[in-house]
């Protein structure tokens, strides 16, 4: 039976770098790969059509896909909106709905850009750093939440941080698992040293690590030090595995490290392997539409779809090929433009790596 | 009246740092500073004498003195300590106790250690950052926290972030006032788009620049792009003010941009310019008693006290510009050495940097 896929475009650039990954698809469907691509609103497109980012129809759509395609979402546009209606919240919506608990976040530095990177190349060349987030619990969605009105007429902001045992348990063990197919070495980043809730996460880090992957390492560091150490020496780690809210700032930081983040994709998956991958850029609503974007790292999205969710690691591989060649080639969108390359576009850029393909 | 001065050696290299600070106060207060030097308990050290981090007696002394000169806290003899009675909470409770609420991190790189940054030169060249993090509030200190059981007998870890609006008003002057003697722009770092606290956090913000800090530039980042940029390219800041915990983590990044972090002071002010003054790094507990650890960045926390707390600005030019001459001087000890330099110790560093004064 034929897998189903949907794919879900957002807002700002996110339709054209998607119609790219689509190209890469509909070729692999030429040879074999037996896909169904369906197509969905969400974000700000879903808030101007239907009034909110997350229709029921695309939740449900979702809920059936075996895997889903993602551009980004959010705007200037909608910035003013309450925070319970903005194009955030339909990623949010669909995290939480589907259960993705496991956002990998890989930081890979590309030969080719390496370049592009603000730090000096020693630090950074081959990094190849793999970031699981826990993505579906924490202070992201958290109870109570919200804001109160003191007494004294003050008003008071809240949000509460919470991991129960079995979700630090299985975010674990997906840290675990990927380890063992890297370098074994599993850095886990808490603030153990203030938060009770990270304590927890440590304790049972090391119970479930000692327990059932004795064979993998466990370090632990505390998140401050974990930004420091990214930058004074990225190459330490393998795996890391955080928290959400630590997870969004870690990941983005270790996946600036590497100069092109118009380059890097991002799965979250859920027990059973299904999975919404996604670049890790935003929507950059400042040159939606100018067929300027960089596809890459939705490419290269597609490329962790075929690995994670349908199984089709040669494909995947296949698509990280042609991704490499057409950097051999020289050919570079506007982001990681570099002297003596040629500048391509959006478009181009998706038909080079097709034809590679 | 003489200014009463509390001395904290704390852990690791606190002492020898701290002491090396000491001989640049006894040769100002030679030339007419009018200070009395007084010691005590905290941390590791105090655990160790009494049973807790925080003693009554230090908590006193730092309550009648105007401004603390602290070492550093912790070390891994204590880690296996309940979060409740670790060294860290000693600072802590200092924090909160004196009401502690402006934290003031500078990152700024001296010409004569650019080497030293993992940053491209062009990227870091006369970085000067200051960061603002409030100290005394948000997910620190919220309450409820704890680890409780479920009725399904899991245990839950839980923390509260939490800022009520005096709270925020009050770190947006400190930023505003301080970006007023500086380049006039303030960022304002949050996670709006997720956590309903810092929607209020960012309300609070526009409402106190523009009342009242109109000729200051307000701007708004969330957390993640903000540790993205200041790996993509720092100069762009000028202040930067957030929360406790974001304050941690973007603190520690910004500071290990400038390679240098033995080089870093901080400050932690209350309403009427009462602080406690603290180098960035840790206690080092690997390299204690060596007389190898740096001592500038508390000889240079010597010098935020004269500013802030003493108002002895003239004073504080004095030391920095010392500084600035040894280093010219090409005196380093060995987390700055370099080629070409000479190595000094602890004690020499210190003993240089009195003399040039
Ligand atoms: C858009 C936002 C809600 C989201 C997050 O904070 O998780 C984004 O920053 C990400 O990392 O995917
Ligand atoms: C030691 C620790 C409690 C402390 C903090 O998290 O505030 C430290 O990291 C700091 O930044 O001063």
């Amino acid at each position: 039976m034929s897998k189903k896929i949907l794919i879900l475009p957002g807002d700002g650039i996110g339709p054209e770098i998607v119609n790219q990954a689509v190209k890469v698809m509909d070729k692999l469907a030429g040879e074999g790969l037996d896909i169904e691509l369906d197509e969905a609103l969400v974000g700000g497109a879903a808030i101007d059509a239907t009034g909110g980012p997350l229709p029921d129809t695309t939740l449900d759509l979702a809920k059936e896909a075996d895997a889903i395609l993602l551009g980004a979402v959010g705007g200037y546009k909608w910035e003013s909106l309450d925070i319970a209606i903005r194009p955030e919240k339909g990623l949010l919506g669909l995290r939480a709905g589907l259960n993705l608990f496991a956002n990998l976040r890989p930081a890979i530095l590309y030969p080719q850009l390496a370049d592009a990177s603000t730090l000096k190349p020693e630090v950074v060349s081959g990094l190849d750093i793999m970031i699981v987030r826990e993505l579906t619990g924490g202070i992201y969605f958290g109870q109570p939440r919200g804001v109160r009105e003191l007494d004294d007429g003050e008003r008071e902001g809240f949000n509460t941080l919470v991991y129960r045992e079995s979700e630090i348990e299985r975010i674990m063990r997906v840290a675990g698992d990927i380890a063992r197919k890297r370098d074994s070495r599993v850095c886990s980043v808490d603030k153990a040293n203030v938060l009770e809730c990270t304590e927890l996460w440590r304790e049972v880090a090391v119970r479930v690590m000692e327990k059932d992957y004795a064979d993998v390492e466990l370090s632990h560091m505390y998140v401050d030090n974990a930004a420091m150490q990214l930058v004074r020496a990225p190459k330490q780690f393998d795996v890391m595995v955080t928290t959400n809210m630590f997870g969004d700032i870690l990941s983005d930081c270790a996946a600036m490290l590497t100069g092109s983040i118009g380059m890097l994709p991002s799965a979250s998956l859920d027990e059973n392997g299904k999975g919404m991958y996604e670049p890790i850029h935003g929507s950059a609503p400042d040159i939606a539409g100018q067929n300027k974007a960089n596809p890459l790292a939705t490419i290269l999205s597609v490329a962790m779809m075929l690995r994670y969710s349908l199984d089709e690691a040669a494909m995947a591989d296949r698509i990280e090929n042609a991704v490499n060649k057409v950097l051999d080639d020289g050919l570079r969108t506007p982001d990681i433009m570099a002297d003596g390359m040629k500048e391509v576009s959006t478009e181009e850029m998706g038909d080079a790596v097709t034809a590679v393909l």
